[in-house]
């Protein structure tokens, strides 16, 4: 028994919706092990086996790193989002971790105050607890439905 | 007492959407008792006591009978949806079956990838655990505050 | 310890958001202490500490006066509201109430059936238990990120 309520995976949701939604992105790569796989990917991108998303990290280090050369570029000036997490669904335990989806919604939120539907689709993760006693991300699969990626370099999802 | 928890519904709602979001059709029915109810329809609908909806069903095997139409008719082939529910609100109990209130927005993917907000509203719910101990719905009205309903052949929210 | 768990803080914003969105106002004031503090505002606004929002009050009886004045103007009969309100983030708890984080995304539904889009943001909350044991609002801050506020007089969010 894997002992992981279904409160500890909606508080884990909404610590990391809200560090990206308030813009504090130095915090994003801690809600993942250290050993971690993290991707921004389509539903069609993984129907059709394509293995690179629109982000890949398979590191907290390398997540740190997309977030420092995000900075740099100042893509964060121009935009805002605003996660809607729905219920998590436990689909199993493998390895240790519990296996979870989520439905997600993202809404971004322009600087000149134009607002829309961003993103939709579902988290696939593989979720288990650190040795500091925190639940955290093995794997993070963000698979949006459709999405509106009109930039080269993305924010995460 | 009935014993049935928000964590409860929380899981039962999740899997309900998975199950269409994820075009598994099939697996539909199976939310639901032998002997039920189910209705799509609008707020302004409800209202005016108008008694059929986009999709009207009272038992298990007319819910079948729903997705083999569909199947057949392709139109699962031009449109994905993506719930998002909400938080469920336990109204009441009555003859051994809870009510419940709880809010819905369903995003509409097209196959061209445009992505549009398809229709909000809220399930008006009568669910108890069935002979086997799953929770099943008695009855689901789905009452669409609004929705774009452009073609005459509806997927089930 | 403040004993309250998300689940209660769950049931109190579907209560919270059902009110509004069915269109039973004069319930809303009672989701507040009777010495209380309700904000709608922009995050905008709050970065540049303007005190003013859209909508201010300071007691229960203010705002009950709010949803009186908005009656009068027949403002609700050319809109609805649909709530989905995100997953509780627990902050911390400061002089016996618990301090709460919680997005919200509002679609705005018009009598002619446009639907939109509305706003979508997040709430900052302080709650308590009253003297009857309910849990309520001895603060609630509505942050939007964005807003299509093109009334002078808006609907509590």
């Amino acid at each position: 028994m894997h002992g992981i309520t279904s409160e500890r995976l909606v508080a884990l949701n909404a610590a990391y919706a809200r560090a990206i939604d308030e813009e504090e992105f130095e915090r994003w790569p801690e809600f993942f092990f250290t050993e971690c796989l993290y991707k921004l990917t389509t539903a069609e991108n993984l129907a059709r086996g394509f293995e690179a998303g629109l982000i890949y990290a398979d590191s907290r280090a390398m997540l740190a790193d997309r977030i420092a050369a995000l900075r740099e570029a100042n893509i964060y000036e121009r935009q805002r989002y605003r996660h809607l997490i729905g219920l998590p669904l436990i689909r199993g335990e493998k390895d240790g971790a519990v296996e979870v989806e989520t439905p997600f919604l993202v809404v971004r939120i322009m600087r000149d105050g134009r607002m829309d539907l961003f993103a939709s689709g579902r988290y696939l993760d593989r979720i288990a607890e650190d040795s500091d006693g925190h639940l955290r991300f093995r794997e993070r699969l963000a698979v949006c439905d459709g999405a509106r990626f009109d930039t080269l370099v993305a924010l995460p999802i």
